[in-house]
């Protein structure tokens, strides 16, 4: 399987069932291959933003969704990190303030694009205000239809005016996260990363899964496709995302601005 | 020597002609032996930080300065390349907008200071109002003597409530500056670095020096000390600014949040 098995452009066919959250489709072997390929991706990608940021032309945003522990701060931290800091910067969404809440939902995710030169990680985003809204009736079905086009015009207008689009749902099982949850109980050290609130989201783990699946359907687009990341296991999760991102550097093409003549004939003294 | 000789915490008895930007004082012997220094330094301040954004409670902020070519950019992707991306955050501080302009001049560099958990890193900062703005005669004496004043008191704010300030001024000769603008003019992938502009300011080379020496007398204090960072050698700049972070994160002994004892009677179903 390549990664085009997991890009998702349409609504057309799309069933999240279809996707096991316990595969390695692009597993090269065993951990220790895969680790040693996350490094020569970490590596291209690293000599990619390079140019890609002396260019100065283009935008780049990678938005990380997926259910709780699913992995959004892991997939940073491995897939990331070798990239140059100048060039790269993490917005992380939480709920709402009150000054955010006073404006639409899009207005404090526009704030926050990508501007030239520059990768933007959204660590949850917009999404969040068409699935932990309607999972919890928050919003109704002729609400949550309006974003989702609301949400595909914005996302056109970022796409048109030089951004890419690169949108990554991390898909783990029920029973993963159940797994990653105690782990957390259990070591003390992890203690800050656990929200009880987390239990109680898990409870409408079928409820997320069909609001996942349809927000994905309906803003998947050849231009924003939507990319489905089996996550179980954390080492292929970083690797996929790793292959993703860096074929999406591979297809701009980065080119260094061109050579200025003029400076030929500069002397310093 | 070690890192108290190059660090100023006073207006007392500075003179930056007593440091020798060619100099090497924290070098381990040889290039190899300093990269390798390097390397362990960085998995050291990767494992701080992690702890230091697990904490959430305190704040880090990075000020480099530096003629140009001083090697800024270089020391940012050199020394904090291994940070997780999650918290860490670079601010680039580029000639003011009119919105900039319309409010006092520490406006926006306020905006942009680290929230708990952050190590934000100032490539430039407020400092160039003191600096390009007393050599080109835009502000009078009474004017910058009136701003030193008023960024110790700003500094001061940000460590009385949970900041600690490191500022490093990257220490070239002006020999190395040509060097270094030479080489980019002759190599055409790195045109779009070379501004025109750094010439005209090259010109200003003793008048940029004295302007250095007295805002870094005026506003170095034991809360907020100045480091002098011999950055004629990349290799020794990169090991001491590595050297000169450790060792903070090191003196704010960062641990985590104490553990929750109530999550010991959750069950995850």
């Amino acid at each position: 399987m390549t990664l085009d098995d997991f890009r998702i452009t349409s609504s057309k066919k799309f069933n999240l069932t279809d996707f096991d959250p316990g595969g390695k489709p692009l597993s090269q072997g065993d951990k220790a291959a895969d680790e040693a390929r996350l490094e020569t991706l970490s590596a291209e990608l690293d000599a990619l933003q390079d140019i890609f940021y002396a260019e100065h032309r283009r935008k780049v945003l990678v938005v990380l969704q997926g259910m709780d522990t699913s992995g959004k701060d892991g997939t940073v931290r491995s897939v990331f990190r070798s990239v140059d800091p100048l060039g790269i910067r993490v917005v992380s969404f939480k709920a709402p303030t009150a000054e955010e809440l006073a404006r639409d939902y899009l207005w404090r995710v526009h704030a926050q694009v990508p501007r030239v030169g520059e990768i933007v990680l959204f660590n949850r985003s917009h999404y969040e205000d068409v699935l932990i809204t309607r999972v919890h009736g928050w919003i109704a079905e002729a609400e949550w239809e309006r974003r989702y086009k609301q949400i595909r015009a914005f996302e056109s207008l970022l796409t048109d005016t030089g951004t890419t689009i690169v949108k990554c749902f991390l898909h783990i099982s029920k029973d993963e996260q159940k797994a990653r949850l105690e782990a957390r109980i259990a070591d003390p050290q992890k203690h800050w990363k656990f929200d009880t609130q987390d239990l109680a989201e898990r409870k409408f783990w079928k409820e997320y899964e069909k609001a996942y699946e349809a927000a994905i359907a309906a803003t998947a687009t050849p231009d924003c496709p939507w990319y489905i990341v089996p996550s179980d296991s954390k080492t292929h999760r970083n690797l996929m995302v790793a292959e993703i991102i860096t074929a999406v550097f591979r297809q701009l093409k980065p080119a260094y601005p061109p050579p200025k003549p003029e400076l030929a004939k500069l002397r310093v003294e």
